[in-house]
């Protein structure tokens, strides 16, 4: 038994040392800049999500149900991601950052817009299955409200 | 109905506007160097997460299930997020990427891989939910095998 788990460990230290894991690796769950960067790429990948959403709400592409609905599902997914990078020890805004410091002056209303959004996702994600585009709609126009009072309140 | 429609339209369009979403907007879905920052965004987070679940199971920080498992629930969820940066018109390696040109002559072999990774994932998701170390390592490992197999063959 010991053997084996002193084997089991080797390959795991083997397979993180070949994937460059290693106790100095930094990510963003002990770095604060990396906590940016993690916030930055989770919040950019949704609204590349979300922006394509918007050009077929807007007409400015045809509607794709199937697209659409594959959009709203991954933009779901994404909608409980970057909130961990506000959070970790350190990462209040620096240089490379938009974010004031009213989130951490607001944190309960932060954290509650957050959790908003990912409410609002999801009705997007029922929405788009659905598939009435009345309705779809009505749930793109709830979430974009909630995106942009977010960054008015919260975003340089 | 025909004013609440465009007065919705016209709330949409202020919406967005005031987001910086137009018609002339460029996102991963219709742009192929967007695409690649897509696939690398959302690559870079998922990696943030899996190091930090690599640092508890070689033991270099103190195992705690609860953040494990955070981490493992949202490693889950991104874990379906990158594929569609692949996929997309034009989003072939160029310049900026270190995806090898084998993905797109191999890209039934590239899908599976990408699915096989949602599946461990989910499985890591399940083993850190039930709390057995022993297990969880498994999972953890069978990920990381994946990783490190797709990088070995399809990454520079």
């Amino acid at each position: 038994m010991k053997f084996t788990a002193q084997l089991g460990m080797g390959l795991v230290s083997a397979t993180l040392l070949a994937m460059s894991f290693s106790a100095a690796a930094q990510h963003a769950f002990n770095n604060a800049d990396k906590a940016v960067e993690y916030r930055q790429k989770a919040l950019s990948i949704m609204q590349n999500n979300f922006a394509v959403m918007g050009d077929m709400v807007k007409g400015d592409i045809e509607f794709d149900g199937v697209i659409f609905t594959e959009r709203a599902n991954d933009f779901a997914a994404l909608s409980a991601i970057p909130w961990i990078g506000f959070s970790q020890p350190g990462a209040q805004p620096g240089n490379n950052t938009d974010a004031l410091p009213a989130i951490w002056d607001n944190w309960d209303d932060f954290v509650e817009r957050a959790e908003q959004l990912q409410n609002d996702a999801k009705a997007l994600q029922a929405a788009a299955a659905a598939g009435d585009q009345g309705d779809i709609r009505k749930a793109f126009m709830a979430a974009a409200r909630n995106c942009k009072g977010c960054h008015d309140q919260y975003k340089d």
